[in-house]
């Protein structure tokens, strides 16, 4: 059974929430205070995060897993209208979402922004769909490094599904990797790869190719593409996963392809959590995770004292005036003051 | 003027060299000394480092800057015989290089060992001229980490080139253009792009693309596939260094092409110093370098404690076990103890 999930909060940032007041929010799957817990965990104020890592503390370990989906694809594909659909199919079989999206009023990967906010509207107005746009940073195609609180957060909340959209610009899907258990391409029939600047390597990851807007003229398009695509596949390395890609078709418009690739999901969840690797693969998440966020706290705690901050800047104009090398430069951070 | 470099050592480790006695070496371009120090560099004992680490911060600032050159390709390709080649044309023109190449006894991609040793002490015989293997660690193509320290001591060594050698497989790549000044990708006509694992992002980085093997039968291939590259070579965008690579074809056999390679690396020098990229480039690098190293050593620095070191071992093992998630465990290095 799927947790019900307190929606119909008018939205009312309070500023002074304690940590614990951020855990029993998020616990009880208050999905206000979920919000802004993500906010502050993407906060550059390092107090702000803090509160969101003593919170996080707070929590207790997670029993519950949520499924978590990688969506990419270029800008254009479709991935929003695709979102959206998938989103209120999930809703309509009584299993809770959380959408980690990119804000498309800061995605400098362009995009229509008032089709995306209305359609943003529509479907966080449905029972158990949360949908929470982070602030694209344009490098990595709107996963950071935070992303990975954010998606900690949404799973003590309890969600059943998570989906963490990505724009397909090739860094983040390689990060992405590190977060999700299931990641799908979306890709726009009748526009080449080259144009579509999908590379190879996102390929490779792809366990789904969804071939959009298979729908009015653009249907044989989409069909010629899907039967490439299912022929490419074929050249590529096996997965570990031990999982062949599937490639479909799908039309938001029609809303024809959605509950298939819902079925797909499922095929992939139930062949991968049979041979273990959903089971492995989390593991390994979890250490490297575990590592990320060890050197994040090293560097943060280094840094913290602002002596050796003023002493790193100081440096940091002596490499690039080339008065000292790089090397002796670093080396000079860790040697005591006369 | 070349300085002249004090080859015709017999190889004789001597293990108790002091960091003085490394740096008096290094600046003498005594290659056995050299050798030595890189390999200390390159050891996994952080005393051994230290070593080279305390010679480097004796070393004057560089006045003096080797223009490096990368050079990559897939197995097979011929990037040792173009080396060889390319090396013995710079000796004899009384240019000193220092190629930082890939060891083929130790390389997981294979190649031809028995070949490779031959054409290196070739080589290495000619005046002027410094040979260093690395261990491939597979991975990284030969690129390690490490590289930077070995590139470093023979800059100050004084080389006029230095050569890095990688495999191509494309992590390598991406590192090495934090490293190097040109980089020219070695190409086998006749054997497809995909054949050869040459990844797009690989082709971007190129300044120049050479098609090697172009003798005999394989003349006509050479020629089509120089047609090919030049074409494609438009598809990409604009560099940054505003330099246009150039295709061109090689037979190392014949002795073809070697001779044009080395006009074509000046013409990029000349260019890309008078628009000031190199400059630029070399300063990005040094602030590159700068921040690795300093979170190199702000980790080594942590870690040196062994209690941290078991601790993070022993949370590392809780979070396999999933009896910590990662965050949780991360913060709980930097609890105090009890």
């Amino acid at each position: 059974m799927s947790r019900k999930f307190n929606q119909n909060y008018t939205y009312n940032p309070k500023k002074d929430l304690s940590s614990s007041e951020i855990a029993k929010g998020v616990l009880n799957a208050d999905t206000n205070i979920l919000s802004q817990a993500i906010t502050l965990s993407e906060s550059k104020n390092k107090e702000d995060r803090s509160l969101v890592y003593s919170a996080l503390s707070k929590l207790p370990l997670n029993k519950h897993k949520s499924f978590k989906i990688g969506v990419t694809g270029s800008p254009g594909v479709g991935k929003s209208t695709f979102i959206e659909s998938f989103g209120k199919h999930l809703s309509a079989l009584g299993i809770s979402v959380a959408v980690l999206t990119v804000d498309p009023s800061s995605n400098l990967n362009g995009g229509s922004i008032l089709g995306d906010k209305t359609r943003m509207e529509e479907l966080s107005n449905l029972p158990n769909v949360f949908i929470r746009p982070s602030p694209s940073k344009g490098e990595l195609g709107g996963v950071t490094e935070q992303s990975y609180e954010s998606i900690l957060l949404c799973e003590k909340a309890g969600f059943d599904v998570i989906i963490v959209e990505t724009v397909g610009v090739g860094q983040s899907e390689t990060h992405v990797k590190h977060l999700v258990d299931f990641f799908l391409l979306l890709i726009l029939a009748g526009a080449g790869d080259e144009l579509q600047g999908i590379k190879r390597g996102i390929m490779e990851l792809a366990d789904g190719i969804l071939i959009t807007k298979s729908d009015g003229e653009n249907k044989i398009n989409a069909k010629n593409a899907k039967k490439n695509y299912q022929n490419a596949i074929h050249l590529f390395p096996n997965k570990e996963n031990k999982w062949t890609p599937k490639v479909q078709t799908c039309s938001s418009i029609e809303n024809k392809g959605i509950l298939e690739i819902w079925e797909l999901i499922k095929d992939f969840k139930s062949a991968c959590t049979e041979n273990k690797w959903i089971n492995r693969n989390r593991t390994k998440q979890d250490v490297f995770w575990f590592n990320q966020k060890l050197n994040q706290f090293i560097k943060e705690d280094f840094f913290s004292n602002s002596n050796t901050l003023n002493k790193v800047k100081q440096i940091e104009k002596d490499v690039k005036e080339k008065k000292l090398d790089p090397f002796t430069a670093a080396a000079k951070i860790f040697e005591d003051e006369p």
